[in-house]
């Protein structure tokens, strides 16, 4: 399946900006990054996050600062990112996560199922990258709605929990016509509002009950309120969105559910241009990369330097990651480290470099996939700042002493 | 290599008890894992661990519940056990991670290098399984001295830092005629106290030098205090106290340090026998596994279940683990899931089996390795309680509702 991005260049609904490939370079890392205004405080459901190693955008968005990005792989729960599209429930619900039920529609014998029985049908783990749909929109010019993320709207993560298909198994099989999966959060509504408008339900195509978890685990702990516990969709390769929080519905339907956030939200589209259902949906993840060490916070010093970084590509793997210290004038192959943890993970990469005292640097990275892609140099425009893997944007700005 | 308990057995120097097979069967989780007594508060230099997932034996001992293993691979920070040797150093230490100093010896150019230069020297990422010498302690009926440790001395997690073998290269080899890596902790020395007595200095083949990491980061985090940041030594294999904390000092040495706990501590023997260097070191583990779902804390409920563990094995991979829900008498080859995460690294094992109403069930799990090894039925007994992989002693005693 193509990602939104592909799907939409494919559909040549370029902006005549985007199409003249006239975006403008702005790895402004050094100005943005590190004047730092008075930090907001964390949202008391996030409370024990740490606090320096993010950037609370507001009480529903939460980033991970470039500069605390390891290289241990996986992206610990304290720091990982945290973007909720509605207030979450209260955090009773994570007290007794076994009693948390969730009804499962669209199957040959639909019932309700609680987490404690979930864990009897079978048990999965897998390593995936959770990005949110708009990580980077805060490198596009034209104001797009939403957090301003930079990279920090992704981590590396172990999920565990149980297999779509062994609980659609349990449940008798698809129900006969059903093409996609719609699953419901378990927020609760806002009083006077109309739920479609408001309501976080998701459709990905039925074909993903093949790789989806219903996780109630995150890197080792049952998952915390502000990840989507006691219970949470994972659709490996998707973008965030698709990993509904807090199921409390997953339903195999013969159409793509009507609510908002999926007819007209999470759609890519010209600059400019409402949301539409017949615009590519925010699904697979596209081929993407970026440099964590140096973060580009302060200067560095003169010497051997060990440059490093992350690269994923959906549901795909990733193939081969290039980086270039002059900002895409010339390229060397960076080298992978760590363990292959499969290709819903991150592969961490490393170029060795000599930076001279008083040079100016900017590094870039690019990946490509086992399915060809290459990142593209440049931002494709489009309304909502969505799925950028741009190279040029995502680089980090040094100066060497 | 052999483990010390293979080297001990090679040594024939069991005592008749343990020759003969005679070691109780003391699988007794429900009566001594449930029964918590009133709980020993977390130490301050780990007051940020999850309480209700540890157990507190002392300020120097954590140890992690049964109950709080996840299925994701690691085990995070704030469950990992705790042992420290010594009361570690103040907590400032870790405050500017990158100014801490090692003093690299028993090279060809010898010197001192700041954690922010060994960074720049290289990178790598390495899972492994940290497991206490004594991790096992508690099911020995000796009552051997030491931390009654039953199986949360251990755990496997990330470690990101750079390899030995590219420091040792920056400061022009190993001079010559050096067998051991000798690596020293940088706590405090008591006063009015021989300093051979109570130092934390290990010595361990020379030839670790090839897959042994000096460690700045643990699952994604700077490494915290109470697991020896700013820089601890990894010896992919070993046991935990190999696995220097706060290393001060890297020498390469023509012998073994003569301190106490490389001298005659750490040393396997029989019971009532001193310790003494011509004895086995607790070097690298052994074969290993236990189950870790259902773990033993209360009854459960009838019908199907997924039984899984962790199986590791030192320095080898693990081959094969099976499972038996009758104390041994019959056995089922368990399935591995989750990704391979390398020879260091645990294996997580699953069996799908079918719990009846008012079954007394006594489940046990028993791991292969790939150099031929398996987790023998009894305890090897020896006087301090190490290296227990016995797999009847780990077993979890079960009742069905």
């Amino acid at each position: 399946m193509e990602s939104p991005i592909d799907a939409r260049r494919r559909q040549m609904l370029f902006t005549s900006v985007a199409a003249a490939g006239l975006g403008t370079f702005t790895p402004t890392v050094l100005a943005q990054e590190t004047a730092k205004p008075k930090p907001k405080p964390l949202p008391k459901y996030a409370a024990w996050k740490n606090a320096e190693s993010v950037i609370v955008h507001s009480s529903n968005t939460i980033e991970t600062r470039r500069s605390a990005f390891g290289t241990s792989m996986i992206v610990p729960n304290d720091i990982l990112f945290v973007r909720n599209n509605l207030t979450p429930p209260e955090q009773d619900i994570v007290a007794d996560a076994n009693a948390w039920t969730v009804e499962i529609a669209g199957v040959r014998h639909p019932g309700k199922i609680t987490v404690a029985d979930l864990k009897r049908l079978g048990v999965a783990t897998l390593p995936t990258v959770l990005q949110c749909s708009g990580n980077g929109r805060g490198f596009f010019g034209h104001k797009a709605s939403g957090t301003q993320w930079k990279v920090g709207a992704a981590g590396c993560v172990f999920w565990s929990g149980v297999p779509v298909a062994a609980v659609v198994e349990s449940m008798g099989g698809v129900a006969e016509g059903m093409g996609y999966m719609t699953t419901t959060g378990g927020e609760k509504m806002p009083a006077g509002v109309d739920p479609k408008t408001v309501i976080v339900e998701r459709s990905v195509p039925v074909q993903n009950i093949k790789t989806a978890l219903l996780a109630w685990e995150l890197n080792g702990e049952p998952i915390p309120l502000a990840h989507g516990g006691p219970l949470r969709l994972i659709v490996p390769g998707y973008y965030g969105v698709n990993n509904v929080k807090y199921v409390d519905r997953l339903a195999f339907t013969d159409r793509e559910t009507d609510a908002n956030i999926q007819r007209t939200g999470y759609r890519v589209r010209d600059i400019g241009v409402k949301g539409a259902p017949d615009q590519p949906s925010m699904w697979e993840m596209s081929v993407k990369s970026w440099i964590t060490h140096p973060a580009g916070e302060g200067p560095v010093r003169a010497g051997t330097a060990q440059v490093s970084g992350v690269a994923f590509a959906g549901v795909n793997g990733v193939k081969r990651v290039e980086v270039s210290l002059d900002g895409g004038k010339t390229w060397k192959d960076a080298r992978f480290f760590g363990p292959d943890l499969g290709h819903y993970a991150w592969r961490q990469f490393v170029l060795p470099v000599e930076f001279k005292a008083g040079g100016n640097y900017t590094l870039v990275s690019r990946a490509s996939d086992t399915a060809g892609n290459t990142q593209p140099e440049l931002r494709q425009e489009n309304e909502r700042g969505y799925a950028h893997n741009g190279w040029r944007d995502h680089g980090v700005k040094l100066i060497v002493t």
